[in-house]
């Protein structure tokens, strides 16, 4: 179960990291709209493997095929299959895995769970999983650029390096100039040359994703328990190694004071109603307020280490896990495109479940 | 929409604060469990208003009538309905509200959203909703006491006053001693005082929740959207004023190491599998592993000020809102119960789930 | 579980026959539709036991009171929560249902899965839980009303009594002007007789009702699983006693060659495309073609008859039931509104499907 | 939307006739179960068209590959999908279906759902969806398997001519000895008869399947809306063709009085408490009472005929559509292990439900 996200724009994903391929079916899409395989492979493109020396070295193409749901490049109503073969699976021996429980991975957990596991490759637990969302992150851009809605992820902080950034003006070309996807230059540099000496180290790293949704209409949302930040807050804690999540003034708001933390609303230019501050997130009682929902998405550092571990084997007895394979030292910059596709999957459905009940 | 909350233990409240009620109803509770209307009432008396001179004066006896699903205080297993009648509804004017938007209340974008909204006491929006979370919460606890799961939340921040806790050993006991819900003596007296000033300041303030679960199994909680971490996400965030959610390490996690991070697995004393340290809060792969489930929540200062502020009416005319009525200078001790309550719900939701799937 | 229906449109009943009350909560119902108590209370008078000789004798008030989601006459888009207290709870020995299993009733069954049962009254397997589906019919009708759907069901059989109308212009008026909701005079006037008698032998009659929607817009309805009329199927044989479900043709479909039963298409005469023959029942491929949509549900005899009856007690030993209490001779007169609210339910859910998909 | 069947045992199927292929997506599956692929090949098998020469001469191997979810034939409880590539698309000329609306197929309607449709092969309308509900019936299967639950269903009428079996008795090897799957071997003779002279006069003919599940444990089903039986319901009427659903007596139980439909309880040889008789059709008050739960469904004859058929264009204008391609002229014999697919969905969810919120 748990494996389809939203309410109207309803996502399953499917596959194992090792099995035949890992997809996705979108049930839910509204019809007409123009949907090509390159918007889609864009931004597989960015979630990727191997596309720059920061992140793992695993060399997938993870070419998208589209199964159903669109004709000529028009979406027509009805499920949206999309699938991505695996390709690199390499014959490693992955007994040390069947037998240990690799720390801080979902082995475990999985055995509790199911009392099996698919135990090449990490199966649902691993980052692959991912493949699905994005790719469904994709159409439900599709949905929401009629609206206008654009969406903006980016790495804000590496470990202790922070992004010293104007979130309201990042453009996403900023964040693509560089492969840690950091807009701010110096910070984006600091952050490589930590991330590369993690993989020397054999170490892992964490960090934080700010994402910034702009051009949303007021009223997306609903009380009470389908708030748009708290749906916004599920979707960024089912990515694999989230530990936190803030919208708008997030913790640092838990500090404030009333008078200063609400956001006075005034007339803007264009004659909208507006806040003058968004410590709110753009998000008031669930629902959007039409500022920029904006949130951030707190990162472990990844599971997968290059060095000795101490563990315990499927029988309890204790044992030492030694490295294997391959490692992605900082998993934030791959993760920047998942982010982005989770907020669209959010306010898809919301825009959809909108129209439905107040349309 | 989205007034209903679970899979299998399916929670929906209804009601807005000045109509005739606010309640709940429960579906898929399971049959022949024990159930008391003082189970229910102790808890709606924890949250209740008025209960010290630190929350909202507002007094409501808040008596909670179970209207179906149990019979000799045992559930029938069919639809469990509870309702708390209004009573304190003052007839004050609320043509300020009808007016002018409150600053960072839900006035604005529920009028967005629907083109209409219930004006008196705030509607939906009104932490009045949440009576029907904390009833729902009872039961919950009543699906969780045979697995031996017990929770105990706490305030551990207000503004910038942290409580100084082993979180291993806080007893509700320790929680309940005094007003403001903080089990650190010292640290409880500095944040009555505190918000004391706050109210003679006619200001108010935020801080942080922390919740623990004890005795949960390994096991629950799905791959890959229903994780136990992201529904727990979604159920803190979903609360009034709620701007950020931690599971485990959270935000200080994301600026560790994978070798500080990753908590190794050992062979415990009584021979179950467990593990060293508990950054993972109890959680790893979105399954719980038996370890202590933990969280931490951030809540903003409430938006409800006695000081005039500056904002627009419905018309879009800056107008200044002076204050009036009742004001509850922090939220946060009335809010650990209803923490306590939405962390029961997901439990109690994924402990029915792993059974149908896996039992 | 079970106890919602809908998707967008969604009603979730609670209540026992002989507990507090029975009531419903309504999530998604769009704002601002007029919506005032009496056109509530009016479809649950058609319900009502005791309207007629015919019926029960049972008199309950069944006075509404709607809770939540409506300010003066007019929804504000959250929960719409109605409820109706038991009055008629005539505190009678009901140790005989206690101790044996009734015939055809739920008894056994409720038995068999909960472990329990609330003896009196039949529990949620009560006919007295249709009060909430009557009354979410009403605020389903107020949906559907600015489309300009009207709805109109009628007693099409009584035992092997036929009603002979054109279904295609039978009006409410002619239903409600005689007890037996039948708008074949003659036929209504053989079936009262034909009722009275079985009431007179202590036996129960079956039947069937047609309902009719009118003014359906084309395009209602989902492929795959929630096709229009397998919601309908669903809402109809969810109803107590009821054994068999017909879209249009129905069985005698069946035994028609595809160049009779095929409906040809035609421009009408005031240029809409329609369809010279309505075998389909208004329903093509699932989804509403603006025909009328048709349908006819099959009822068995009410289980309850005043004769004895062999069965056995809750240890399996034989046993004799002697008939007790009151008695409902035919259900399907006070059936009717129930069917034309199911109805009302499936396609209020599924125009606000529609238009959150493709509106 | 409507494109998932289940609320444990979720389902969802894609694919368009003539696109890339049809699949199905599972979520919910238990683990550990042991599934083969040819457990699905087999039951695909006796879907496909061109079995026999009665019905359609379309040869499509229709190979299954399960994608995920399954490894070393053992289930993971991770979403099970699986999919068959489209072969035989002829690149035959669409012209007249993209021009003309085919009397009582889906074109119309779909065009006025979506405002564009997949025109080629009927697209999610055609019968080819059915390959993903027959391959999860096939997992569905063996997840009943080990409560000893066993599925037949058989062809009971074809037009007019019924057969005259004792269905208590009827197995599965009667049922597949002869093509048109009717275990009367008489009635099979002039079914086939009559099937083959419809399709001489390029006609089409419906008919009547009847089915029944053996070893259904007492108490699976839900009050209210989700009873057993009005889940059967839906899934038989979401099938392409379906006009009529009964239960048990069905609308000959409607004729019968009370005191001849009640079925009696008794304690049976093996000290059970059964019913001698079964009008109930296993299902009393939505929930099974361990009896066969018997059901029939009724289809329409097909509406591709081989006849000119008069109709309109997609601007309304008369028009003669002339017939072209493939014809199947009784769809029923394939249709009977796509009603045990349906069938076996309903009673898996309905055990991990009850299992859920029971076990």
């Amino acid at each position: 179960m748990g494996n389809t996200f939203g309410r109207l724009f309803r996502v399953t994903t499917f596959g194992e990291s090792h099995g035949a391929g890992v997809g996705v079916v979108i049930d839910g899409c509204p019809p007409r709209l123009p949907l090509a395989v390159e918007d889609v492979q864009r931004e597989l493109d960015r979630r990727r493997p191997g596309q720059s020396t920061l992140v793992s070295p695993r060399r997938e193409a993870d070419q998208v095929e589209i199964l159903s749901g669109v004709v000529d490049g028009i979406t027509l109503g009805t499920p949206i299959a999309m699938m991505v073969r695996n390709t690199d699976q390499r014959s490693r021996d992955y007994g040390d895995v069947a037998r240990a429980y690799r720390p801080s991975h979902a082995d475990f957990t999985y055995q509790a769970k199911y009392g099996i596991r698919a135990v090449a490759g990490g199966g649902r637990a691993s980052a692959r999983e991912t493949v699905g969302r994005v790719a469904a992150g994709a159409v439900a851009r599709a949905v929401l650029a009629p609206l206008g809605v654009t969406l903006v992820a980016w790495v804000d902080e590496v470990a202790d390096l922070v992004a010293a950034v104007d979130p309201a003006t990042v453009t996403v070309d900023q964040v693509e100039r560089t492969p840690v996807r950091c807009p701010d230059d110096a910070a984006a540099a600091a952050m490589i040359e930590r991330i590369e000496g993690a993989r020397k180290a054999g170490d892992s790293l964490g960090g934080v994703i700010r994402a910034i949704a702009r051009g949303v209409p007021a009223g997306l949302g609903e009380p009470v328990f389908d708030r748009l930040d708290a749906d916004l807050a599920k979707a960024m804690v089912s990515l694999p190694a989230v530990k936190g999540f803030e919208v708008g003034s997030g913790f640092a708001g838990a500090r404030m004071t009333g008078s200063q933390h609400n956001d006075p609303f005034a007339r803007r230019d264009d004659g909208r109603i507006g806040t003058l501050t968004n410590h709110s997130g753009g998000v008031q009682g669930g629902i959007s307020n039409g500022e920029d929902v904006t949130l951030r998405v707190a990162f472990k550092p990844t599971a997968t280490i290059m060095r000795p571990q101490q563990t315990v084997d499927v029988d309890g007895e204790p044992t030492t896990l030694e490295p294997r394979g391959r490692h992605d030292p900082c998993v934030l910059p791959r993760a920047v495109p998942i982010v982005e596709a989770m907020m669209a999957l959010v306010l898809a459905d919301h825009w959809l479940r909108w129209r439905g009940q107040c349309g």
